[in-house]
């Protein structure tokens, strides 16, 4: 199935009607932009970019697309769209860059009818992976460098799992579960095992403590003593007990996925050193959210397993990023519906910092008029020139720059608790 | 890329583990159950089992699949893996069906190593796909049967924008914006316009009049007079005027997508009446969910352009199942961590209703041990043996099912209000 076809009717039937009177030929830009954050979120971080970058180059409409368009479609429009191919420009801040309320995070400039196409493409990827991003970073940021493993796959659309593995990634997560994710972005995959696996060991003779450790056996035989055995099937105690006779000493890591984990942690950690297992590292697992996580700073959790949270944005599923047309044929143009005013005109972002590094604003300009003043650095880049990729950044350099972000912002930006975004956005648009 | 790397990691590891000491081969069943509703719901709505199906048939593992797991895993269970085919069987809800808490809402019989490789994959699809169907049966249910459109590809994944669209429509949905799930599923496809095709009419000269009217003028040349002309782009009522200036009184719709939307419906369906144009419909969208949806009850809208929230679950952005190992060589099985518990045993599911339909109480099963007394129907059905697909329900199929489910439902489970599940689910495990 072609790219072109995720994509709603409208995009289409505005072509067609562009072409009729002529308007499909104007000069456009179009600018992608959150209005504000979500839930009193402080600030956002921008995934997806390279995805949309990969799938500008497969937008093409096939034969099999245009027979299913022929229905609604004129003969001119269905010509236009077979010889269909992006040869605008996109300019946009980098994959991992933080973002705020008006942050020009994407900027799509050629025709009106090429423009006006990729709508629904733009919006799907960049509203799903900054949500997954964003939510991600809050966890990153709380965790204190201890490593967070994506495991929410089972939680989301099966293709969203595997941009949501990227996009956390992105943000700062340490490896997933998903073989998928890892295998097409090269992202380190990490696995335990389930309660399935404990109680397919169950017999009609022994008790569940022979069922464990026949378990844990078969698991250490099969994949070493590093392991993680999970040791919550039955009695976390009598897992930890358990763990420790199959594996002896040197066993990897136990994980613990229900109960106060707080309190279990404790009590593991104490366990396993008397037991003389003080390198086993304790994972926890279990509707783990950014809060859940802040709660377990003082607890001896060597990582966090996060899974429905961070996929679904953690009460944000979608980063309400929208794509509006902004300048035709070098005219600025607004919309004056209520309480959806834009601001008109192609324009770039420049951040201002204090020597510290410490961000302090964000304006937003036209392009080519940075503003004046303190250290400042502009986020705008090239993307794509003339229907060619420019730049194609690389995940781990996007995960870089995701955590310089993090360190940038004001102490109270890094806060969980609702508030207004970390620093301001100010529009600087010549009018 | 293979449907098969659509799975965490530590199935394949828990497969090399279990290959290792002979309890891969052991025969078990898995069911898939929601623990709770979220957020207070009263029912949710089966979906996504007919993609299950089709991906169950495409989940083999290809040489490119091979060679990405080959770093982890031994030489046995790579030789497993290629000539893997998932040869058991599939019991559950047809599609369209109501759910509860505990309902088994789909069940896998087979090996142990064929049954759990499938858990990522099944929950994806079912967790996903239902979550959308039961926030889309809310709204389907207080429209008064009035036509909701699905318009929220751009707020997710460009992939699960195509399977909210399929599971809105099961729901009851009349149709998507999303040609990508028109095409592949034969669903009715609508759309209008955007704003941003009355702004690229804007020129040096003239005003917002001319150019609105521009717009309107060609798209009433490109797609007849039977089209919708969105009219808040500068003003409303000007908007109004301007579309029946364009168009005529023979205009089909009017579209309105910000602004108080009940008291602008009132007015506009006024002006319209006033324009000559009665028979011209008002569909209204802007972040509507089904209590916005119900607050319009009383005014002139004839229907909804729905986004965000159907495909976000409104609120709910995944369903909740799980996927647990119930029973193993004929011996029931249950984990006892602590509120996780869960009851053994493979089974099925009966609803018991009145004499005049409407449902009373969900009775979960052994199988085959159906219980007695008023009218009932088996929920259960045979879904795959020995690997083969034997029941692929039609879509349309699916959507009359929901419907006559939100029939059969007391009234009081129809409401939008947080509160118990419609009906009681009861366990009548033989122990």
């Amino acid at each position: 199935m072609t790219q072109a076809l995720l994509t709603d009717k409208y995009e289409l039937t505005m072509v067609a009607a562009a072409l009729g009177d002529g308007t499909a030929h104007r000069r456009t830009t179009f600018e992608v932009f959150a209005r504000r954050l979500p839930d009193g979120r402080r600030y956002g971080v921008v995934a997806g970019t390279g995805r949309f970058l990969e799938a500008l180059t497969d937008f093409v409409f096939d034969e099999s697309a245009l027979a299913s368009l022929a229905g609604f479609l004129d003969a001119a429009t269905l010509d236009y769209l077979r010889d269909f191919r992006f040869r605008g420009d996109v300019d946009g801040y980098a994959e991992g860059e933080l973002y705020f309320p008006g942050s020009p995070v994407l900027s799509v400039t050629g025709t009106f009818a090429e423009c006006v196409v990729l709508e629904t493409l733009a919006l799907s990827i960049l509203n799903h992976d900054c949500a997954v991003a964003s939510a991600a970073a809050r966890m990153v940021s709380v965790a204190d460098d201890r490593p967070l493993i994506e495991m929410g796959s089972r939680r989301t659309h099966e293709q969203a799992a595997v941009a949501a593995a990227r996009a956390a990634y992105v943000a700062g997560f340490a490896a997933t579960s998903n073989l998928a994710a890892a295998q097409r972005y090269d992202l380190p995959a990490l696995g335990t095992s389930a309660h399935a696996f404990t109680m397919v060991h169950t017999t009609t003779s022994g008790g569940t403590d022979d069922w464990e450790q026949a378990a844990f056996r078969a698991q250490v035989a099969a994949l070493g003593v590093t392991t993680t055995l999970l040791v919550d099937t039955y009695d976390v105690h009598r897992g930890v007990a358990n763990a420790i006779a199959a594996a002896g000493t040197g066993l990897g890591a136990v994980r613990i996925d229900s109960g106060d984990l707080g309190v279990l942690a404790r009590q593991v950690r104490r366990q396993l050193d008397e037991l003389g297992a003080t390198g086993t590292k304790i994972v926890v697992s279990g509707d783990l959210d950014e809060y859940s996580i802040a709660s377990l700073r003082a607890d001896p959790v060597d990582s966090f397993g996060v899974g429905t949270s961070v996929v679904t944005g953690s009460g944000a599923p979608t980063a309400g990023m929208v794509y509006k047309l902004v300048e035709v044929d070098g005219l600025p143009v607004e919309k004056r519906s209520s309480h959806k005013a834009s601001r008109g005109g192609r324009k770039a972002a420049t951040r201002l910092s204090r020597p510290s590094g410490t961000v302090t604003e964000e304006v937003v300009h036209p392009i080519g008029v940075s503003p004046d003043g303190a250290p400042s650095r502009l986020l705008t880049a090239p993307l794509v020139r003339s229907g060619e990729v420019v730049a194609r950044a690389d995940l781990n350099d996007a995960r870089d720059l995701a955590a310089r972000g993090l360190r940038s912002l004001p102490w109270e930006g890094l806060a969980l608790s609702r508030g207004d975004p970390a620093i301001p956005t100010r529009q600087a648009v010549a009018r």
